[in-house]
């Protein structure tokens, strides 16, 4: 916690703007240092008081008998200003602002006033959270330099998981949940507009923190990702899952960002790509965010995402498959030893198949759990398992059930979840230490995250190219088509498959192409100048002869001519062969830096969107994971009786671009390939339309 | 109420195998006609006993004073066999038959002893509820025959919604989430084994109780669809809305319910099909059965879908926004005027575009709620409100927020729902009577289903064709191929348009019939012994001029002959033109009779399964409501510059197709066109290849 240890563990806290009541914003930092054990120094600011809440307080921060490491800004507006500048001067580390009615209201002057205050913080060497902030709150160390009022009725905090966010109802609601639930929090903080340090930043110094063992991150807008990449490979370091709820997920939901706060809007699913490749879970509301939190808490190595599920109602036994579909997650074939075992405990009506339907024998042998669970762990395929406990009214003995269930998950170590309705099952299972969800739905929902999340982090973990991110250098203004047969050039000289061909400058060089590349051949106008050649009558195909590829020669010069473009000459090309068309792009986001996309090709991509990012860098693994999620994956494995396809070639074209994406000096900004021609493995895949731009 | 009116409200009750212990099955019934008011008679019958639970206890069903209207079996195995005879024999109208071990253990001799017992049941008059049923309970009349356990803590209930189930667990698991959010329920129905009375004949009866305004169903099979037919017409007359479970989605819940109750598996995309042409609400799960039952109950008449939401959190407009476009909720695009009243209300920094967000300017004015619901109201755009009210402590004045909501809402009778994670705030708004959920997620998905539900009931309501449903006659074992010109001139006969063609006897016939029609042709050989024709080179494109003509009608006369199919001939037929492949097919399933499917053609059906399913009868606007669901929808509308496609005559031929699978004397069993050739608005299309079934 050596960066910003100050903000999380500061020696000494001033609060300017303290006051007696805490209900006020000036009051409750006090009030919290207090309540929470803070062990450092507390010094109220207030010229008009001599006491607050019992410490002595001071005029001003000159009176302070020493420069405090930490000061919590509880003054508005420009009143702020001149507090943080002061601070500045005095030595402070670190200014809390919480002051609002800056970048928030007033994406001009607001965010002109915030650069000015950062720039006085940083000439003293001083960092700045917020303004808008509603505050840090470090439970571990007691530094609650917060204002939240929900800190008002809460006991000593001493949980495991970390909170950040920028938006300060998000750092409480998320805290809210996992208080009803029992689960106690070591942070939450709400960093405000992120003039400065950002919650990014932030969060790296809180993955620090030994004790955390799960960070939830809400996010609105990512305008940089560096910190973010730091704070992945800090968790990558020390396996803390990180979850991340980036919001504005939608255009509704980004519209909504920018006008209320002027946040830039990223790229979705650029931001998917992103998260994915660092092995950080984006959950995709607030449900999500903090639904499986016991479960990373379990100290669980899992193995695999099978599932078994077992209830005493055939119905949970049906709607738990279902649910397990819906997300994803196999049910586990249980082994012929494990249902010989399963019908020699069960009785003749109940199902041994997976899901197990206990029935209502349940109520007549209340062993059935603790018998048959110890079974079933020995099988290989089960993973993790669901007990589903719908009804249990009297004959039910749930003591014995919840028991066996907390005896079967200590000794096997295996991820273990209850579906239970009535809160007095309920009760009975988490009093055990058995994580319990209303239904199976939420059972099943949660298991799987935290089982694919795991897996998810294992795999890049493992990732052998652990090469530096690509840097995201600003997209120039300036940039300029290729014409095509440099793009082709450009691309072949990368190592991307390009169709054979030839650009001529004359009807003779037309006909010589024909010859050497043997008809029939596609002819090309070729023109740095135009891009949708088609709508032209710059693209022919099927030309058979060498009369006709003159004859094409001359109209297209005439065509490329007759529009004032330049007439860069014209391509004859062979007339390549392939199964199925693909696409490969790349572009550079402003944040994220180069983003490959690749998917299903020809004139629709964009209707249809069958496409998948990756973010570089990524070898031909990575790029084969991707093409597994397409729509038309299945056709690369063949259907029908087809023949698979080149999927090889295919990746290591997409890896090829995202190398030459990852080459500043090669200046693309964004490529266009589109068909990409695959063809049946072995017979690999040729890029045959290229459209390339590269920055000036 | 008049059928099964003794099973929802007899005049007596007796109970066989009648206990004096409340907490077993013979003794709950018994206890529960007292509990919740039955007043009619009620008869214990233990031949042990002289009184039970403080009623006079009769020996046997024959020393009874009169024969009981409704007779509960809790007596166990052949004993209930015994008891449902002398119960027919006596006169009775209705038993409810608990005991197990029946067809849902045994589908042999299980299921032929229920058979057994109905026939006994119907040749004196009685209807059976069960075997295997937990039992039936009207809290409306108090008669509650039923053994569940958890109307032991419940008082006497007096609500609107009907739960019916076979599953026990799954009649009580929805209600317990009721209460838990104090939802009252009339009638909660576990059937059991359907031997006799199913579900859904039940729920016929249940819905012509006026006071039920919701009806909720657990289906894990529907064996026959009769009921269900009758039971949407009753519940289209009286404006009640169904929401039906229909769980086995997936393979693994079928398989599943197959093993634990041998249930027959419906074809879920079938499933789904017949409730939206009912207008019942097909929820996904539990939480989707129970979640939105308040909004049912207001007797809102909501206008439309589109969103309005609030809040004091902008990260909580952001996610609105978000959960709204996952639902596909449009957010509601306020006028000019709206915006314009709303700045001169809010302040400054706060946003008047929807959603709006109110900031910690709501501290300062707690009126603000107040002031801006009745200016949005006015806006004609204002369908529904979601407000968002995630933190509130001190300062917040909840309790005025919670009456203006509840205010506005009676005053627009416009939907409202509040989404709020803190109980302390929830309970004020919900004390008001405004729905409250913990976060914008369940808000917004519970508000759009009740209003897309709302939707579709109206839709199903004034649909003019209000035609018969099909029947579903059994599907015939013994079924033929039609060869491919006689499928065409079936097709054709019935008005679907077919491509120009001659089947061609001779080789001078097809020479004729190239002449005719005009060159190039298509070629295809046809025997009704041959469904593959490409595989064995039946298939010719392109066919130029006379002599290939008459060259390829003898190879294929040759290649049929040669396989030792019957030779029908060659098929000599247009060149057909079209800008995409698409594909009309129609099958009988065993329960829900004719099923069309529509959708994307071509070779990889089976594989992208870009098709939509439409039970006829149903009429083109149907049809054009079914396509716009298609991933391809697009298209069809043009994009990227391209010209419509002729959706009407698409619809037309799918109307024609649905009508020719209604009309049973066309003895047709399936119907595969694949491919249709759909062409630009005012070209039509035109069925290219047909494979029709009939039956012997």
């Amino acid at each position: 916690m050596s960066r910003l240890r100050a903000a999380l563990d500061p020696k000494s806290v001033a609060i300017i703007g303290a006051s007696e009541n805490p209900n006020k914003v000036g009051g409750r930092p006090v009030h919290y240092l207090d309540k929470f054990g803070f062990k450092g120094k507390i010094f109220p600011i207030n010229p008009s008081r001599s006491e607050v809440q019992g410490y002595k307080c001071y005029k001003s921060l000159g009176d302070l008998p020493e420069a405090p490491e930490m000061v919590i800004v509880a003054v508005a507006g420009d009143h702020a200003i001149g507090a943080v500048e002061d601070c500045a001067k005095a030595g402070v580390k670190i200014a809390v602002v919480m002051a609002s009615g800056f970048g928030e209201v007033d994406p001009v002057e607001g965010k002109a006033k915030e650069r000015a205050m950062v720039a006085t913080a940083h000439q003293h060497g001083m960092r700045i959270v917020g303004p808008n902030s509603q505050g840090l709150a470090n439970f571990g160390t007691g530094a609650i330099a917060s204002f939240s009022t929900m800190f008002m009725d809460m006991d000593r905090a001493s949980g495991h998981v970390a909170m950040l966010s920028q938006s300060g109802a998000l750092s409480t609601v998320p805290v809210g949940f996992l208080r009803q639930r029992g689960i106690g929090v070591r942070h939450t903080h709400a960093t405000g507009n992120d003039a400065d340090i950002t919650v990014g930043e932030l969060a790296i110094a809180v993955a620090e923190d030994p004790e955390v063992k799960l960070m939830l991150l809400y996010l609105e807008s990512i305008p940089e990702k560096k910190y973010l990449e730091e704070l992945a490979a800090v968790a990558r370091d020390r396996d803390l899952p990180i979850i991340a709820l980036k919001s504005g997920r939608s255009e509704a939901g980004r519209q909504a960002a920018q006008s209320h706060t002027g946040a830039l809007a990223n790229e979705d699913r650029v931001v998917d790509a992103f998260f994915e490749h660092h092995g950080i879970w984006r959950a995709q509301d607030m449900r999500g965010l903090v639904e499986a939190t016991a479960l990373y808490l379990k100290g669980w190595k899992p193995k695999g995402r099978r599932l078994v599920a077992i209830s005493n109602s055939g119905a949970v036994c049906v709607m738990t498959a279902d649910a397990a579909t819906t997300v994803g997650m196999p049910m586990a074939k249980l082994a012929p030893e494990t249902d010989a075992k399963l019908k020699g405990i069960l009785p003749s009506f109940a199902t041994t198949t997976n899901p197990i339907d206990l029935t209502a024998a349940l109520l007549s042998n209340s062993r059935l759990f603790g018998d048959i669970l110890p079974v079933i762990a020995t099988d290989p395929a089960a993973d993790a398992f669901l007990i589903g406990v719908p009804v249990a009214g009297p004959g039910y003995d749930v003591e014995a059930f919840s028991r066996d269930a907390a005896a079967f998950a200590k000794q096997t170590g295996k991820p273990i979840v209850v579906a239970a309705t009535q809160p007095s099952v309920a009760q009975q299972f988490e009093a055990e230490g058995t994580t319990v969800f209303p239904t199976e739905v939420e059972a099943v929902t949660a298991l799987h995250q935290f089982l694919a999340h795991r897996e998810l982090m294992a795999r890049v973990a493992a990732r052998p190219d652990q090469a530096p991110p690509s840097p995201s250098a600003p997209v120039s203004d300036t940039t300029s088509m290729l014409n095509e047969a440099d793009s082709l050039a450009l691309l072949a000289a990368r190592g991307v498959p390009v169709v054979p061909h030839r650009l001529c400058r004359s009807r003779a060089e037309a006909i010589a192409a024909f010859e050497a590349i043997g008809g029939p051949v596609v002819v090309k106008g070729c023109s740095a100048d135009i891009a949708h050649k088609s709508e032209l009558g710059l693209v022919k195909l099927n030309v058979g002869s060498r009369e006709d590829t003159g004859e094409v020669y001359a109209e297209m010069e005439a065509i490329i001519r007759k529009h004032g473009a330049r007439f860069d000459g014209v391509i004859v090309g062979a007339m390549a062969k392939g199964r199925r068309e693909v696409m490969i792009g790349a572009h550079r986001d402003a944040v994220f830096g180069p983003v490959i996309v690749v998917g299903d090709g020809g004139k629709y991509v964009e209707v249809f969107k069958d496409t998948t990012l990756l973010l570089p860098p990524f070898n031909a693994e990575d790029v084969k994971a991707a093409l597994a999620k397409l729509r038309i994956a299945p056709l690369f494995a063949g259907v029908r009786g087809e023949q698979a396809m080149d999927v090889d070639a295919l990746a290591q074209a997409v890896v090829m671009v995202g190398e030459l994406m990852r080459d500043d000096a090669a200046k693309v900004t964004s490529i266009d390939l589109n068909p990409v021609l695959l063809d049946s493995a072995g017979r690999g895949c040729v890029v045959v339309d290229a459209v390339v731009f590269q920055s000036q």
